[in-house]
C-alpha cells in the first residue's frame, strides 16, 4: 500500500524513508540518510543487529507476553466493548504499554536489514489489540481504560489529572509515535500510525490552553520527540506546534521542579538537572524545536545545556546521568564511579540529542560525543549476546563485586530501549546538506543515497573500531560533492569537546587519506576533513586513523578520578575485569606513564551463547599491586595488568571487579 | 593594705584568694582551692612556670613597651590633659591596651610562686601611665581617648558605636576586670581594680535598657567572665546582672550572626559555632551566670553547647576552632588535621569553660577535656623556653612544612593569653564541697585548703605525666573528710566523654590506689575514686596509672582521619616530627596494630635555650615507608618511626615535617 501522506518528503528524519531523496524543505538544516537507505555489514556492529534480530527482539515480545503487557491491551479492549473489569486493580507500572512500542520499533528498524514476513505478521497482530484498547475519542492508555474509576488508576480521577505526577499518559503517547512512525516508514503500513495519529490528535484537542482544555505538560517527557516526528512524517504543523507547547509551558504549570526540568521555562534552563532520562528526550525535544524553528531562544538554551553537559557531567565512558536515587544528573564534576548510574536509558537520550545538535549546527563535535556514549556507555548496557541488561552501567564495581547483567527487568524501559535503539543504528553514519555528504561513523555499510542531485551507492568497508583503516568506494553514481570525513576527537587530541578530560600522555595521533591511492592534504572543516571532487564509479578513499592506547585523566575538579587515570584505543574506553587478572583488580597501581602492549586476538567467551563470543584488543602493561596483610604490613609486588574493553565486560558468567579509572598514585590514610 | 571589699569571701574564683577559707555561700556549687593557696614544685610544670618567670613575662612586657602599647595610654593621657592629639591616627589592633593587662594578669599570678617586689613596682608604674588615660566618668579605651574625633577612631564617632561591630570597648574592659581582679588577690593592692570598678561602672550607667542608655552587647565577649570575677570580688551584684544583661541581650541587637554567637539567645543555642574565642569566653560567662544563679535555661544551654563539642568538635589534641580564616568552630566533624586552626586562645578559652563546668556539676569529664587541652593543644601554644608561639595548633605540617612558633606577633593574643594562663595554673588543681576535697590535676605541689572545716596541708608528689604514680600526702591537719582521686578518662578507656574518638587496640589500662600502704577499692563517683576517711598528719595515700602507649581512632565521620590513628600515653598525644626519623613523615605507614617501644630519656634539645631542653619519653615502632618513584613506581621499605609528645614538636630549630594522625591505611587513587 502506497502512503497518501503529505510532506513524506520530511520523513528521512530519524529513519523515515525517501526524505532526503526529495529534499529538505521544511526541516532540518541537514538532512539524515535513513536506516532505510543503509545496509550495515561489518564485523563489530553485524553480530549486534543479529543479536537483536536472534535474540533481543524475541525475548523482548515474549516478555510483553509473558508479564501480561499484552493483557492490559486485552483487558481494556474488553472494558471499550461493555464487560465489567471493574475487578481489574491496575498494576505493573504505567508506562508497561510502551515496551510493546518500543520493541515493534526496534523490530521495524530490523526488517530493513532483516526482511520478514512472519514477524510483519506477528507485529499485525499485535496491533490488533493495541487498536482494540484505543477509546473511541483515540485516548489510549491501557492503566486507565482497564477500570477507568478505580481509585487506585494511574491516570487519577480523570483523564491527564495525573499526567505531570507520574500517569506517564504523553509518555505513552510519545513512544507511540515513536514506534509507529518507524513501523509506517519501515513497512509502509498505516495500521499502527493510523492509531497513533487518533491518540496524538486527541491530546491536541483536550490539552492546551484554549477553552475546555487542561494545560499541563508531561511529566516525563518524549512525547515532545515524538509529535516532531509525526509532524515530519505528516507535515501537519499543528504536531510540532504541540510539541512546542509542551516545553514552552513547562515550569509554568503546577509542577515546578528539576527533577523533571520544570524548574523553569525550558529556554532559560542552562544546566542539566534531574532525571537523566526524562531530561535527554526533552534536549533532543528542544533541539528538534531549535531545528526545525530556527528560534534561537531555543537554539542558545540548547547550547547552553549541552556545554554544561559535555564541561562537567559527562563521565569518560560517554555515560551522562551520575546519581542512583534519582536517576538523575548530579552536580558539577559529580562523577562518582562505583555509584555512576548512567541508566542505559539515558545514554540513548544523549544519542539522540547529540545527534539532532549535528543536524542543527553540523559540527563533528556531536558526533564525538554521540560516538563515546555508542561505544562504551550505550553498547555496555546490552550484553553482545543481546540477551541480558543492565540498568546502571557503573565505572566501577567498588562498591559491589556482584553486579551483573540481568535477562530482564520488572521495569523494562532500559532492555526495550535498546531493543528499539540498535537496530535504528544504520541511520546515524551519514548526513547530507546540499553537494555535501557526512560520513560520520565508520562501519562497513552499503548507503545509497543522494547528495546534491547526484544519486550514490557507497560501500565502506573497515574493521573499525579494531583498527583505524576505513576505504570508501563509490560504486554507483557520479558528480561532484563534497565528501566529509568525520576524523574523531580522540585522533585530534580531544577526549571530548571541552577541558573535562585530556591525554596525559604526550601522543600525538596521525591520521592520512588518499584518494584512489594518492595522499591527499586538507584543513578540517568543522572537524571535517572535507574532499570536494568530481567523483565517479570506483573512486575509492582511503583514511588511516593511529590507534595507540592513549591514557586520559580528569581535570582536579572530579573527586572520583584524582590520582587515577582511563585508558583509550581509538573510540573504545577500556577495563581492568577480575578474569582477565590475576589479583584483585582493586589492587592494581599503574606506572604513572603506563606503556601498553596490544593482544589482537584476545577471546571474549559469552557463556550463555557462545555464538558471540569476540575477539576484542586487549592491551597490557607493566604494573605493580599493593595490598595489606591482616596486621597492616604493605606489600608490593610486580604484576602484568590487562585491560579489555569496557563495553566487553561481565561476560564471563562469573562476577567481580572492574575498574574504569586505575589508579597512579596511592594516598596515605584513607 | 588590708582590702575593705565586701563578700571577700567570694573572691576564691579563679585565684583569688581566702574564698575557700571562709565559705561559699554565694557563689558557685563547688569552691575553687585558689592559686594562692597551692605552689606548684615539679618536673613538668616548674619548668614551664619558670620560663614564664624568666622568659615569657618579661618578653611581654618590653614587646608592650617597644610596640608602643604603653604609648597609646600616655598619647591618651595627654589628650585628657587638654594637649592637641588630633595629629594621631589610631593605628594598631583596638585591643592593643588588653595585652598590658593579660600581661599584668600573668604577672600577678606569678607572684604567689615568685614573690618579687621589683616586678609588683613595675605594674604599679604600668599602672600610673593606665589611670591617666582613663577619662574622667570611667571610659578607659585608648584608641578612641588618643584622638576621640580621628574619623578612623576604631570606636566610631561615638562612644559604643562600632563595639558590636569591632572597636572592642567591652573586650578591653573584660580583660582588664579579669587582670585587675588577679593583681588584687595576689597583691591587696587596689590601684588596679579601683581603674576597673571605674571603667565597669561607666559601662553599667551606659549600657542597657534604661532611658538614655545603649542598647548593646559586646562584639567580643570576655566583659561576662570579666564582670562575673568583679561581683566575686566585690559582691555587688550589679556586675552579675551585667553580665547576665550581656548574655541575654545576645542576638537581639543588631547584631545577628552566627561568626559573634549572635544568631539566637544564649539559652537558644545548642551548637558551637563561630569565632572559637568569642565563642569559649561566652560559654564560660555562661556557665558562670549558670552556676551563680542556678537558672536552668542557662544551664541547659551550656551542656548541649558542651555535649556538641566533645561529640563533634573536638581534636584529638583537645583542639577546639577548626576552621582558619574565620577562626571559627567547623561543622561538625570537620576536623581537618593540617588546615586545623586550634588557636591557642581559643584552647584557654575552653579549658575556662571546662573548669566552671566542672564547678557547677562536679563531674570528671570536664576534668578529662580540660586536661586533654592542657597538655596538648595548649601548651602547645608556647615553646618550652616560653619564647615563642603558635598562634594556630594543626596537626599535620602537611599544607605547610616551614611552620613554627613565632616569637611575637602583630596581633599579640595569643602570646599574651598564654602569659597569663600559665602562671594560673595552680589554681586549677583542686577544688572543695563541702567535706569533699577533689584532686583533678596531677603535678607535685604543696597546697594549704579548707575541707569541711578542716584546715589541710597536703602534698603531692608525681612525675605525672612521665609516668602515672602519684603520692599525697597529708603533712599538717586532721579530721575525716572524702578524697576524691580523679581517675582519668584514658585511664577508663575514654578518649573523650564521647564515642567521637576511641581506643583501637583492645588494651584495658589498670589504677590501683592505697592509703597508708594498703590497697583500698572504690566504686567511682562521677569519674572519682573516693576515700571517705579520718585522715591525720603522715597519712599517704598512693595512685598508680597504668601508662602503656595506646593507639586512638576517631569516628568515621571525621574524614580527615580515616585510614589513621593517634599515639597517646597518659594524658599526652604524641606525633611524629622530621627530626626523630630518617624518612618523610608523610611517608610513614604503620601497622594496623602498632607494638611501641618506649625511649625513656629522649632529648628534646631547645637550641633557643638549652635550660629548657627536656627529656620526654619517646615511643618507637616498626613501621614501613612507602614512595612513589618519579616513573609512578611504588615502593616500600621497613622503616621504625619515633614519635615524641605533641607539645614538643618544632623545638629544634630547624622546620619539617609532622603528624599527630600517622596512616595504618592507604588508598589508591587520590
Amino acid at each position: 500500500m502506497k502512503p497518501t501522506l503529505i510532506a513524506l518528503s520530511l520523513a528521512a528524519m530519524f529513519g523515515i524513508a525517501d526524505a532526503q531523496v526529495t529534499g529538505n524543505a521544511s526541516g532540518y538544516p541537514i538532512t539524515p540518510v535513513p536506516f532505510t537507505s543503509v545496509t550495515v555489514n561489518d564485523a563489530f556492529w553485524s553480530p549486534r543487529l543479529q543479536a537483536s534480530k536472534e535474540v533481543t527482539i524475541p525475548l523482548a515480545f515474549s516478555k510483553c507476553e509473558e508479564s501480561g503487557r499484552y493483557t492490559n491491551f486485552e483487558v481494556a479492549a474488553r472494558q471499550l466493548a461493555g464487560e465489567d473489569t471493574h475487578e481489574i486493580i491496575p498494576g505493573g507500572f504505567p508506562f508497561d504499554d510502551t515496551d510493546v512500542y518500543k520493541t515493534i520499533e526496534g523490530a521495524s528498524y530490523l526488517l530493513q536489514t532483516y526482511p520478514d514476513r512472519h514477524l510483519v505478521a506477528y507485529i499485525d497482530s499485535v496491533l490488533e489489540i493495541v487498536a482494540k484498547a484505543q477509546e473511541p475519542d483515540g485516548y489510549l492508555y491501557t492503566p486507565r481504560t482497564m477500570n477507568p474509576s478505580h481509585p487506585h488508576s494511574w491516570a487519577g480521577s480523570k483523564r491527564w489529572e495525573a499526567v505531570e505526577a507520574g500517569s506517564h499518559e504523553f509518555y505513552n503517547l510519545g513512544h507511540m509515535l515513536e514506534a509507529a512512525c518507524a513501523h509506517y516508514t519501515a513497512t509502509g503500513k498505516r495500521n499502527f500510525l493510523d492509531i497513533a495519529i487518533r491518540y496524538a490528535d486527541c491530546v491536541i484537542r483536550e490539552i492546551g490552553t484554549g477553552e475546555g482544555q487542561t494545560l499541563v505538560v508531561p511529566g516525563h517527557q518524549i512525547a515532545e520527540m515524538g509529535l516532531v516526528k509525526l509532524y515530519l512524517v505528516t507535515g501537519d504543523r499543528r504536531y510540532l506546534d504541540q510539541a512546542k507547547y509542551f516545553l514552552d509551558y513547562r515550569g509554568k504549570t503546577s509542577r515546578k521542579d528539576a527533577y523533571s526540568q520544570a524548574h523553569k521555562p525550558v529556554i532559560e534552563q542552562d544546566e542539566a538537572v534531574g532525571h537523566a532520562v526524562r531530561a535527554g528526550y526533552m534536549y533532543s525535544g528542544m533541539a528538534d524545536v531549535a531545528a526545525l524553528t530556527g528560534d534561537t531562544a531555543y537554539i542558545n538554551a540548547i547550547d547552553r545545556i549541552w556545554d554544561n553537559i559535555v564541561t562537567r557531567k559527562f563521565y569518560v565512558t560517554g555515560g551522562v546521568g551520575a546519581r542512583h536515587g534519582s536517576e538523575a544528573f548530579g552536580d558539577n564534576y559529580e562523577l562518582p564511579n562505583a555509584s555512576a548510574y548512567c541508566e542505559t536509558c539515558a545514554q540513548i537520550a544523549n544519542v539522540y540529542t547529540n545527534y539532532r545538535l549535528f543536524l542543527l549546527h553540523g559540527e563533528s563535535k556531536y558526533y564525538d560525543v554521540l560516538e563515546r556514549t555508542l561505544y562504551n556507555a550505550l553498547i555496555s548496557g546490552i550484553s553482545m549476546d543481546g540477551g541480558a541488561f543492565f540498568y546502571p552501567n557503573p565505572l566501577s564495581t567498588a562498591s559491589d563485586a556482584n553486579y551483573a547483567r540481568q535477562p530482564w527487568f520488572g521495569c523494562a524501559c532500559c532492555p526495550s530501549n535498546v531493543c528499539r535503539f540498535i537496530p535504528s543504528l544504520p541511520g546515524y553514519i551519514y548526513a547530507v546538506r546540499d553537494n555535501s555528504l557526512f560520513v560520520n561513523l565508520y562501519m562497513g555499510n552499503r548507503a545509497t543515497l543522494t547528495v546534491g542531485r547526484q544519486k550514490v551507492t557507497l560501500a565502506q568497508q573497515t574493521l573499525y573500531p579494531y583498527n583505524g583503516d576505513v576505504a570508501l568506494t563509490v560504486e554507483k553514481g557520479k558528480g561532484r560533492f563534497s565528501l566529509c570525513l568525520r576524523i574523531p576527537g580522540w585522533v585530534r587530541d580531544q577526549v571530548v569537546p571541552s577541558d573535562l578530560y585530556s591525554y596525559a600522555d604526550g601522543k600525538q595521533l596521525a591520521y592520512s587519506v588518499k584518494v584512489n591511492g594518492e595522499s591527499v592534504d586538507s584543513e578540517l572543516r568543522d572537524g571535517y576533513f572535507v574532499i570536494d571532487r568530481n567523483w565517479k564509479k570506483g573512486d575509492r578513499v582511503e583514511l588511516h586513523f593511529d590507534m595507540q592506547p592513549r591514557v586520559v585523566e580528569a581535570r582536579y575538579e572530579v573527586y572520583a578520578d584524582r590520582g587515577r587515570i582511563a585508558v583509550e584505543r581509538g573510540p573504545l574506553v577500556y577495563c581492568a575485569e577480575w578474569a582477565d587478572n590475576e589479583h584483585e583488580i582493586s589492587s592494581y597501581i599503574l606506572n604513572r606513564k603506563p606503556v601498553f602492549s596490544e593482544v589482537p586476538d584476545y577471546l571474549i567467551e559469552v557463556p550463555a551463547d557462545t555464538r558471540y563470543s569476540a575477539r576484542v584488543i586487549a592491551l597490557t602493561t607493566e604494573a605493580q599491586t599493593i595490598s595489606t596483610g591482616a596486621d597492616g604490613r604493605v606489600a608490593v609486588k610486580d604484576a602484568r595488568l590487562t585491560l579489555i574493553p569496557y563495553y566487553a565486560w561481565d561476560h564471563r558468567g562469573q562476577k567481580g571487579g572492574m575498574d574504569v579509572w586505575l589508579p597512579v598514585q596511592f594516598r596515605l590514610g584513607q
